[in-house]
């Protein structure tokens, strides 16, 4: 048997956004090495394209988060099927979400892949990545878990007609709060407080910032859930109420800097407001992950949720499509089968 | 009966560090008005000086914090005795403690106060101000509410030879945490580690920060307890362990720039540590004071916490007095008696 093996791998650290030059495409037949005792090959049929990732594609130490090695695939969020194995948990035709990498099969040991989990028969492969994936498992957990909105308090979300921020936002109109969210263009803003029911929405590509925020909540915002960073965590910390808390998921605005996401912020009012900011990661609460899903599809067969997820195809466009992210183009959790 | 009043009043928004002609000396001869039912009159005995003090000289709307007019007296913590009375909470002769002004008597209606506590019999007013004051109740809050130290911890804190630092260094220590601190010149360094007992002590005049803090702490950082803000927030960021807390007391470094108090975070690290940073005031613990005061005696009894209280002198001097706080050159929490 020979297999044949696309792959998308690193040739250089990018500069800004991701350029046709800083990635090689290769392709090779490959006649595959029999598998150890535990190990199981996989054969990849979904990625999503997450922000982060472009964080990823850092140099070694440039941050806190994992660096992809020049030569090495990109590592991306994927969906699965084992197509042959040596380990019981993961029989042939099992389905599979992990981390993996662009390309089109990859051989693991899953005792020592802390990401990979089994995919229960319910869930599709695009559910598994789309609507009860990351993205809305790290809004619920932000949420519930970080922010714990009660009623009546005012949540701002920035992003909030992305995969992650959509969910966030929806969650806080479950709790009971008045949710405003920021996002890029009138379709998107229109979508945010017509479809989603937001209380609010602004544009901040066209509206100064500050005034649109003093104007959408004159009493402060009592939770910030942030996507974005820069220019909006700046304006938000400007009107945070007494005892707010600002969930720090996502820095979106800064992933194609050089220098990283940075904020110069005002850090007397953080102190003079009793200001609670703080980062966390979806992996935090993997204990709950099975708990939350069950929650998630619990407001979704209620419709209470709405979920967008933007599938794209093609092995050979992923690197365009996971672009898109950064141009806002998507619509919701961006996927690409392959 | 006439009252000869000293004030030192705001005769303008100071440009960094307090200048002579930021302020102007008035000396009155007053003749009292009578006393509205309700209301004090009380004689000024000690002032702290506080380095927040130096943020309330700023303009209306510059930050969050109260913000003195022109033309009026500095506010400032007080230690003061009612010298008249309409109260029947506060007869003539009681010892009170207060945000007051510099200035020997003041007029007051107590029910209007929220800063104003009557002092119980057993603590005089200097220990009111200095080793059970606010710095003291900052710190006790600061570590035992928002931090929460577990045994066997590391913290870092920076100024810890301060008035506060070196309370929340000692509390540190009382909880069983290894204890790290950062304070300007070998005096005070020799004096943490020496006389309290520290475990590390960086000093960040001399010291490269980041590799310092690399070396005290090569297993991380669990707690920053941080007074000072900019490059030691910046270096803690880049150390601190997952899940773990930074405490918000003050940006003593930022105090005297006029762009305020701003600090260029790495905010990946925050979310990829699942770090939480959070301000606090101590008046968000008021109900808490008596028994932290509590708490603050029984430990002090018990020979575990050293306090250094600098106490000085003189009307006249209270502006250069102030100016101490920002060379460093006070030892402890600064009180002014006049």
């Amino acid at each position: 048997m020979t297999l044949r093996n696309r792959q998308w791998l690193l040739a250089r650290r990018p500069d800004g956004l991701l350029q046709a030059d800083d990635l090689t495409y290769r392709e090779t037949e490959l006649t595959p090495t029999p598998l150890e005792p535990g190990q199981i090959r996989i054969r990849n049929r979904v990625f999503q394209c997450a922000p982060t990732m472009r964080n990823w594609m850092e140099a070694e130490g440039s941050g806190p988060y994992p660096s992809i090695p020049i030569g090495a695939p990109i590592m991306a969020p994927a969906g699965a099927e084992v197509i042959e194995s040596r380990h019981d948990s993961f029989p042939v035709g099992s389905r599979l979400s992990l981390i993996g990498s662009w390309q089109d099969y990859e051989t693991l040991d899953p005792d020592r892949s802390a990401s990979l989990q089994r995919l229960p028969e319910t869930v599709d492969l695009i559910d598994a990545l789309g609507r009860f994936g990351l993205n809305s498992l790290t809004a619920y957990f932000g949420m519930l878990r970080v922010a714990q909105p009660q009623k009546g308090q005012t949540v701002l979300v920035s992003g909030a007609a992305g995969s992650t921020g959509s969910i966030a936002a929806q969650i806080g109109m479950i709790m009971g709060c008045r949710v405003i969210g920021t996002a890029g263009g009138p379709e998107k803003c229109a979508w945010l407080t017509e479809e989603l029911g937001l209380d609010g929405a602004i544009d901040y590509r066209t509206q100064n910032l500050p005034d649109a925020l003093a104007q959408a909540a004159p009493d402060g915002i009592d939770i910030f859930f942030d996507n974005v960073g820069g220019p909006i965590l700046q304006a938000a910390i400007a009107n945070m109420r007494r005892l707010g808390c600002i969930v720090l998921c996502g820095q979106i605005s800064g992933y194609n800097d050089v220098r990283g996401a940075t904020a110069s912020l005002d850090m007397m009012r953080l102190i003079y407001r009793s200001v609670r900011m703080q980062g966390f990661l979806m992996g935090d609460y993997r204990d709950e992950v099975e708990q939350a899903v069950e929650g998630l599809q619990n407001w979704s067969r209620a419709g209470r949720l709405q979920f967008r997820v933007d599938v794209r195809e093609g092995f050979d466009d992923l690197p365009n499509n996971f672009n898109l992210l950064f141009s806002g183009a998507n619509e919701g959790t961006l996927l690409n089968k392959i």
